[in-house]
Formats: structure tokens, C-alpha cells, sequence
């Protein structure tokens, strides 16, 4: 009981003074945000008129949980199927901010002569607006509700993925010095297959058993159960080098699909303030005040920099992918800022060693004046609009005008199916299958050196030969996938056969026409196996079997295969039904 | 990002842990609690396969935040306004239940041969039962508005109470080794004292900056500033060297007056649960099972004990204090186990270094087989009752019956108004203002070297001279405390004269009944106020002034006084009526 007073005084001084903060600042009309922050350099280090704070690395880890907790309550508000909805405009807009502010902020860094790290890192505090932010700012001024405001949440859920993309390319970069196209490649690829995978298997497994537990109507049950799963999954992304922000944030948007969602939100929510007010706090703690008289000028830069660039970068992708220039307007105001992800971004600089230490206080100042400027900038989009709409030249007015008209005209009329609409299904499934497959091997591959060091001494009896071990690991991998592997060869199939049935036209190929089609139809999958084929070998080049082995391996696969064909169409089309009925489900209100 | 890997795998398997362990008890109909032991002592240092966990010290740290939320979670369900329903009975029964249980204990532990001070604390661990396990087992049966449930849950409250005491009491005797009745009415007082205070000035700032705060709607706002309350105040009272136990209970209590008791119910249940999930895994990670083995047969004896003992001591209260058999029975079979308290007070033992090693798992073990009876002992109440009443000899029953008829005779007709019922208000009132007066002056000694440290430069440029600093810190507790001391003077003045009244009696004074009443009444408080300043010099000693200077600064009060009587009368008024609103007000639903 009493040796941890040092925690407790510390924990007491961060919480009295972020409840003083945020009454304050409430009835000074500004974001809590700020106050925390704000709270934290009055508590930290830097400033008189004494050290508040004992076990600095106690508040860290707490604070540390806090980045979790917000990361997985953003998870929760993200959903595949709102994500779909908004869609093509969302994904221009976003890009055309990451991709505008990551060059603005590397120009302006290198126009400081800042090193080519810290410009780059720059760049990506600056892409990402916050999220946390809009949503305060949007539901204080009462405008959650309007179609621009789902818009936005929509640009917010795609700048996610992208950031979360970032945080794993800028590690790969942090560590080799560079950013080779190929390393970036595969980087992606990794990032997107584990996504896919993490998704998929999530999706089938969490709700599921979220479900049965929620069925005790219990909330502690419930809310044990959802932090096992939480944290479970943090550790697994966390082993496999990707940061916990990631782990979070995907266990949360698998929940998301869960029926319970709004019970989890409610649950999480004491937890994600409690902790994400001390997260905002150690962000105070660590900045130097008079870095930021030091950096004046850089800061003021930068601050015009991100409102200027957001609100022309993101209202242009807006504008070009088909919005009015009123929506432009208002979505370019309301991203106009940066927030938690740029702290997030700061800090693994910080921690990988690759950048200055000016660059943290900088964001964080860069981010309390954005913040204080969201709530104004929000309510200044319809003037603007429509002063500028006055000041407007006719003719460029016009021009402006045609351009939407363009656009609609490029539309299919609704319901009409394209060839595109009706191939995009199938190709996502087998992209999906794929991605499980390519997982299992490459999961078989990396866990070996795992089973062989563990089991070390019950293996080697049994299996002492090494070839023999890659061929009992390789063909368990091989056992496993054969649902996926059929699944993929099936729809590929069908894929053929469509795509004959278009592109082989009775007109030109005359008598021949069915019998081209099946020739497609029969090659095609085969030759994509080949395929599929090469592609697995490559990943699980360090468990592949001998060539003689892995004839025989894939001799006896084949009359398993023979055997249980029919046992792994069914389990696939269960599973498939399974995780369609997760997908469609709508939350208890 | 990257360098709490170490802790997020900790809490990954505690928390995953705690997921499975609580949905397979739930199915197997056992209280959750023990699952997060066993938890404890599968991830503990104790059991094969291998250590999981790393850095113990912070997952030891979050479980002492599980204490302070479930403390907090506690005094929040504690009511005055319910203690003073259930009032006598539940006091006679946890009396009689702690008294007998303790003594049991001790007796049991000197039985063994162990230590004096580890019987002692064998008896304080079993004296108190569990809130957490009785409140769930109560609800898991349906049976928590059943008025038997109600009078339990006051035994609960008064056994917090005296749990808090006890914890305080044993703190004093593991440090100086012993206990004279001196030292134990000293800190018995002084407990009394802080608890009080701390009640009146909470009741009267808390609940009203809480209601301020809450109008905002956010509830981020509210669990920030309850947090800063909370975690605030129990760093007060560690300061004043109690246990964190008692801060977070107390603070608990005074928001328990809060109109919005049940928003904050809401807000922590989901830190409670978290929290209270990783200390119960702290509990079995201290847990030796070996020593279980080694001791199973004092543990034997000792649930036997727990289980008997309890029945019999608090039935037995229940049933003097004015109850039916039935009750009795009932009441007894609920409180028949030991809980987190015992864990508390077994830690307390074991941090303190006064208690042997053993002591601790035989709690948690002791623990876990009487909360595994709880259910069934509940359930079988009535039966047994039933068995018991055949049983019994006529003559027996009759005794009983008679009991129960005479108890019922010796009640006044309610609403007769009596001499006790009259003056135990106006005694109350009293004894509160002087809390605050003691308290006033004791703080100011107790402030007295920090101010003088603190601030040595600029209090010893102004006041060099050791007396006249004494001056001005005693009479700014003097002024302080004046309206308190002016209540204290009309309450004794009414007091009297309602004395007078009643003792002296025209027939035997005759003429000179009101002269005499009113002598008395003048005499009396003046009197009094006599032993007011004799008890606040004691208190005060190390900062009352040389006589010279202290009569000229009661000299100078005196003056003050006459001016500033009636603003005096109007504070404390309106300090009373403020408190009594809040006190009264129903919480919102």
C-alpha cells in the first residue's frame, strides 16, 4: 500500500491539474486539447517553479496506454461499410492532401536547411489531420450531422490507413537511411497483407466471440473480454514490428463489425479520456518552451503552411472529385489542422534516433495553434465561400461550372452493371484468398525458427533430419490453405469464363466460340496456380522442402485434394457466409 | 512507440488472461474473482512452464490502481443517509462480527503457534467480509431488494468503517510494536477527526464544483475533474500517513452526495472493472502454491472458522439487535467469507514487514474456498432455518420468542419526542464545529515547518522573530476558526438552556427557577469555551504564542469578535444550510 506514493503524487498531479484544464479551458471555448498540453509543460521539467513530476517513465507507460485506447476507440468509429460509402471522393481528397502536405513540408524543411530526416518527418507531421479535433470541433459547433461532416469523416478514415501506411514506411526509411521503390513495395505489401488478413480472421473469430460473452449481459465480462482481445492483438502486431498505434487501431475497426459496438464504445470511453488526458499531458511534459522561442519563426511558417496547404489541397480533391465548391470550402476548413498522429509521427523520430529534437515541440506548437484556429476556420467556410464565389471572374466561374457538369456526364447511370462492377467482386475475392494463403506460408516460414528453438529437444528426436522438418512444416501450411487454394482456383475459374464470354465475340470467332472459351476457361485457372504456385515457393523460400521432397509433397497433396475437394468448398463457402452475416450485421442500437 | 514492449506483453497476458479465466467461470457458475486469482497464479513466478511476465513492479502499480477505483467504487455505494437507516442493527451486528472474528483469529494463530503480531493480523484479515463477492452473489440470485440484503449492506458499510480503523489501528501497532489503550484512542480520535472534517468540507466543495463541471454535458469533463478529485485526495491522505484505502474511499463517500452519483457510477465502473481485474491477478501472482500445500491444514481450520464463526457472530447480532431467526440466519450465511479487505490488510502486513510470509497466501486461499461456499450458504439460509426450528426445544423457541417481545417493549412509541432525541442533534452540530476548530489549529501546526521551510527567505525577512511568526500563524487559525467557534458558543448556550429546562424544576427551585436557568445557561458555555481554548492550546502547542503575546492576540480576537458576531452567525448559517441541501438532495436517476 504504501510504496508507491511517488505514482500516486504523480498520478494526482496530472489528473487535478488536467481536471482544472479542462473546466477552463471549457469556459474559455477552447478544445481540452489544448489545456492538457498545456497542463503537461506547466508540470514538466522545462518550466519553474519545480519538478511536479517523480517517475517520469511511470506517467510515460500510462500515457502509453492512452495512444492505445485512442487508437482503438478511433478503430471502433472506423467501418469498412462507411468507408465504402463515401468512397472515390473521400480516398482524391485524402490522397491530395497526404501527397501536397508531405512535399510542403519537406520544401519548407529543407528551405530551414534542416537535415533530409527531419524535412521528411516534417512532411508527415503535416499530412495527417486529427481526428479527435474535427470530431470535438465539429459536434461543439453542432454540424456532425450535415453530408459535408460525413465527407469529412470519411477523408479522416482514409488519412488513417494512409498514416498508419506512413508510420511503417518511415520506420523502414528511419532504419535504412532510404527509401528504395522496392523495399517500399514490399513494405506496402506486407502492411496490406497483414491488414487483409488481420480483417478477415478477426472479423470471423472477435464479434463472434463477443457475442457469447455479451450474452451474460455482464459489462465487466464484457469489457475484460474486449481488452484480452485488445491487448492480445497489440502484442501479436507489436512481435511482428509494426507499432502498437496499428494494433489498436485494426482490433478496433474488427470490433467495429461486432454487434455490441455501441456497449464496447461505451465501455471504452472512461478508459480512453482517463488515459488519453494523460497522453495529451507527457506531450506537454516533454516540450521546452523555449524551443519555442528559439523555432518563433519556423513555427509561424509551418502553421500557415498546414492551414493554407490543408484547406487548398484537401478543398481542391474535393472540388475534382465532384463536390460543389461550398462542400470544397468546408471540408478544406475543417481538415485544416494537425493533431495526435502528428505527435505519434514526432515521437517515433524521437525514438528511432533519425530526428532533431526541435522537430517534437515544433509539431506540438504547430498543433496548438492549428487546433485553436479549427473552430473559427469551421465557421468562416460559408462566408468565405461566398465572398470568393463575388470576387470570382465570370468566366472562371464557368469554367468551374462545366467542370461538374463534365464529371456528371462521365457517370453510369445507376443500377446500369459495367464490366468492371461485375469482375471488381471476384477479383477482390480471390485478392482476399490469396492474401490468406500468401499469410499461412509466410506465418509457417517466419514461426519455424520459433517451433525448432522451442521444441528444440522434442523435435530433434522425432524429426531429426532437417529436410524432414520443412517438409512436415511446408505441407501443414499446404493443409491448411487448401480451402483458400480451391477457393481462389474456383473463382479464377469463373473470372475465365466471364471474361471469355466477353472478349471471345461469336462475330469474329465464329464456329470456334465455345470451344476458345473453354480452352480460356480451363487454362486460365491453371496457369494462375502455376502461378499462385511460384508465388508461395518465393514466400516460403526458408521452409521449402527439396525439389524431390516437394514433388512428393505436392504428388500427395493432389489426391488429398482429390478426396477432400468437395469437404473444402464447404468449409469455404461456410466461412464466407459467416463473414458476410458479421459484414451486414447492424450494431444494437 | 517502441519501448514498452516489455509492459505491453505483460498486460497482454494478464488482460488475456483475465478474458478467458472470466468467461470460463462464468459458465461454470463461479464468481469471476477467483478466476483472476487463478489467473494470477498461472502467469505468477511460482508455476511452470516459465515466467510471463517481465516488469512486475508496473503491473503491481496498475493493481494499486485497482484498489483505489474499487475503494472509490465502494464509498461511492456508501451512503449516510442509508447507514442512518439500517442504524443500530447493522452496527450491533458488525460489531459483534468483528469483534468475535478477530478474537477467533487470534486465538486460531496462537493455537498454531505463530507470532503475536501474525495472529493479530490472522484475526483482522477474517473479520471483515467481502462487498465485491456478496454484492454479486446477492445479485446473481435475485435476492439484492430483499430486505435481509438491505441490512446487509449497512453490516457492509459499518465493517468498511471500522475496517478503515482496524487498517489505521494495525499501521500504529506493526510500528511501535504494541498497543496502549492511549495510543489507539489517540489515533482513533484522530481518524475520527480527519474523517469527519473531511466529510464536511468535501460534502460542502465537492458535490457543488461537480455539479458546476457536469453542467457541461461531456462527460470526458466530469471523469477528468472525479478523477482530479479522487486521485487529489488520496494523495492528501497519504501525505497524513493513512492508506490510499481510506483516501479513495472517503472521496468515494463525499461524491456519493453528488447529484450526479449515477453518471459517476457509470463513468468508473469501467476503470473499476479494468483495474480491480489486474489487482486480483497481482493477488495470485504473490501466490505461493506450495505454500498452500505446506499449510493446508491451518487454512482447513481457518475457513471452518470464517464460515461457523461469521454465521454464528453475525447471525447472532443480527438476531440481539432485534431481528427474526430467519433473518438472522440469512444474514449471517451472506457474510460468511473474507475479500479484498483481507487482501489489503494482508498486504499491509506484508509491506510493513511485520507479518511472516505464509500469512498472505492462507488469506488468498482462506479467501478463495469461502467465496466458492458464498452461493450455497446463501441459498441454504432457509432450509436450514426451517431444520433448526424443528430441531429446537419448546423451551428454547419460547426463550427466544420472549426475547424478541421484550426487545419490542423497551422501543419508544415512534414520534414521542425525548430528551435524547433533543439534544443529540444540538450534541452533533457541537462536536462537527469543534472537529473543524481542532482540525484548523491542528493543520496549522502541522503547516507550520512547511511554511517556515518553504518560504524561509521571505517569512524571515518580514517576521524574524520566532514568537511573532507563532502569532501570526495562531491567530490566522483563530480567525479561521471563528464562526465554528461562535456556533460552538450558542449551540453550548442552547444546549444549556435546554438543560435548564429540564433539570430544574419549579417544585424544587421555586422563585428562583429562571434566575438559576439562567445562570446555568450563561455560565455553561462560557465554562465550555473555557475548556474549547484548553483543548485548542494542547492541540496547538507547538505554535501557540508566549503567554504575553496570546493574551494580547485574544485581547485583539476578542475586539474582532464583537465587530464581526453577527457576519460570524450569517457564514456558519449559510455553511449549514449549504451543507444540508447537498445532504438531502436526491441523486438524478
Amino acid at each position: 500500500m504504501h510504496h508507491g506514493i511517488g505514482f500516486i503524487q504523480d498520478l494526482a498531479v496530472v489528473m487535478a491539474l488536467a481536471g482544472v484544464v479542462t473546466v477552463l479551458f471549457h469556459r474559455l471555448k477552447q478544445p481540452v486539447v489544448l489545456g492538457y498540453i498545456a497542463a503537461g509543460v506547466i508540470i514538466g521539467p522545462y518550466t519553474p517553479p519545480f519538478q511536479l513530476i517523480h517517475d517520469e517513465q511511470t506517467i510515460q507507460t500510462l500515457g502509453e496506454l492512452g495512444v492505445v485506447f485512442l487508437m482503438f476507440s478511433l478503430g471502433l468509429e472506423f467501418s469498412l461499410r462507411k468507408l465504402f460509402k463515401v468512397g472515390a471522393t473521400a480516398v482524391v481528397a485524402a490522397l491530395s492532401e497526404i501527397v501536397l502536405m508531405l512535399w510542403i513540408g519537406y520544401e519548407i524543411g529543407s528551405a530551414f536547411g534542416w537535415s533530409k530526416m527531419d524535412s521528411l518527418f516534417l512532411g508527415a507531421i503535416l499530412a495527417i489531420s486529427s481526428t479527435t479535433i474535427i470530431v470535438k470541433a465539429l459536434s461543439e459547433l453542432g454540424l456532425k450531422r450535415e453530408s459535408f461532416a460525413q465527407l469529412v469523416f470519411g477523408i479522416l478514415i482514409v488519412e488513417d490507413i494512409l498514416a498508419i501506411a506512413m508510420l511503417v514506411l518511415l520506420s523502414g526509411i528511419a532504419q535504412t537511411g532510404e527509401l528504395s521503390a522496392g523495399i517500399a513495395f514490399v513494405t506496402l505489401g506486407k502492411l496490406l497483407l497483414f491488414m487483409t488478413v488481420s480483417l478477415v480472421i478477426g472479423i470471423l473469430v472477435v464479434p463472434r466471440a463477443l457475442n457469447y460473452v455479451a450474452k451474460s449481459q455482464s459489462d465487466e465480462m464484457l469489457l475484460v473480454s474486449v481488452l484480452g482481445f485488445c491487448f492480445a492483438f497489440c502484442l501479436l502486431v507489436v512481435k511482428l514490428d509494426y507499432s502498437i498505434a496499428l494494433g489498436a487501431f485494426l482490433i478496433g475497426a474488427i470490433m467495429a463489425e461486432s454487434r455490441h459496438l455501441h456497449r464496447i464504445e461505451h465501455l471504452i470511453a472512461p478508459l480512453r479520456d482517463a488515459f488519453s488526458a494523460i497522453f495529451f499531458v507527457t506531450i506537454g511534459l516533454m516540450l521546452n518552451p523555449t524551443v519555442l522561442v528559439d523555432y518563433a519563426w519556423p513555427i509561424a511558417v509551418i502553421t500557415i503552411a498546414v492551414i493554407l496547404g490543408k484547406i487548398v489541397s484537401c478543398g481542391l480533391g474535393t472540388f475534382l472529385a465532384g463536390k460543389d465548391g461550398r462542400t470544397a470550402m468546408r471540408v478544406g476548413m475543417t481538415v485544416s489542422q494537425i493533431g495526435e498522429f502528428s505527435f505519434i509521427i514526432a515521437s517515433l523520430g524521437l525514438t528511432l534516433k533519425v530526428t532533431s529534437a526541435f522537430l517534437y515541440p515544433i509539431a506540438v506548437a504547430v498543433s496548438a495553434l492549428t487546433t485553436l484556429f479549427t473552430p473559427y476556420l469551421i465557421r468562416a467556410a460559408d462566408p468565405l465561400t461566398r465572398r470568393v464565389g463575388h470576387a470570382m471572374p465570370r468566366t472562371v466561374a464557368n469554367v468551374f461550372g462545366m467542370y461538374g457538369q463534365w464529371l456528371g456526364s462521365l457517370r453510369p447511370a445507376s443500377g446500369e452493371p459495367t464490366i468492371f462492377s461485375l469482375t471488381r467482386r471476384i477479383i477482390l475475392q480471390i485478392a482476399v484468398n490469396l492474401a490468406i494463403v500468401a499469410a499461412i506460408f509466410l506465418g509457417a516460414s517466419y514461426g519455424a525458427p520459433y517451433v525448432t528453438l522451442y521444441g528444440s529437444g522434442f523435435i530433434e528426436k522425432w524429426l531429426p533430419s532437417e529436410p524432414m522438418q520443412r517438409v512436415v512444416l511446408w505441407s501443414g501450411a499446404l493443409i491448411v490453405s487448401m480451402p483458400f487454394l480451391v477457393a481462389v482456383y474456383r473463382k479464377t475459374k469463373s473470372l475465365a469464363l466471364l471474361l471469355a464470354e466477353i472478349s471471345v465475340q461469336p462475330a469474329k470467332a465464329g464456329r470456334f466460340t465455345s470451344a476458345i472459351r473453354y480452352a480460356i476457361s480451363d487454362l486460365v485457372p491453371v496457369v494462375s496456380m502455376l502461378g499462385v504456385f511460384l508465388l508461395v515457393a518465393a514466400l516460403s523460400s526458408t521452409i521449402l522442402p527439396p525439389t524431390g521432397l516437394l514433388v512428393a509433397v505436392l504428388l500427395c497433396a493432389a489426391l488429398l485434394l482429390t478426396v477432400l475437394w468437395r469437404w473444402c468448398v464447404r468449409i469455404h463457402a461456410t466461412m464466407q457466409i459467416a463473414l458476410r452475416e458479421t459484414f451486414e450485421e447492424q450494431p444494437d442500437p
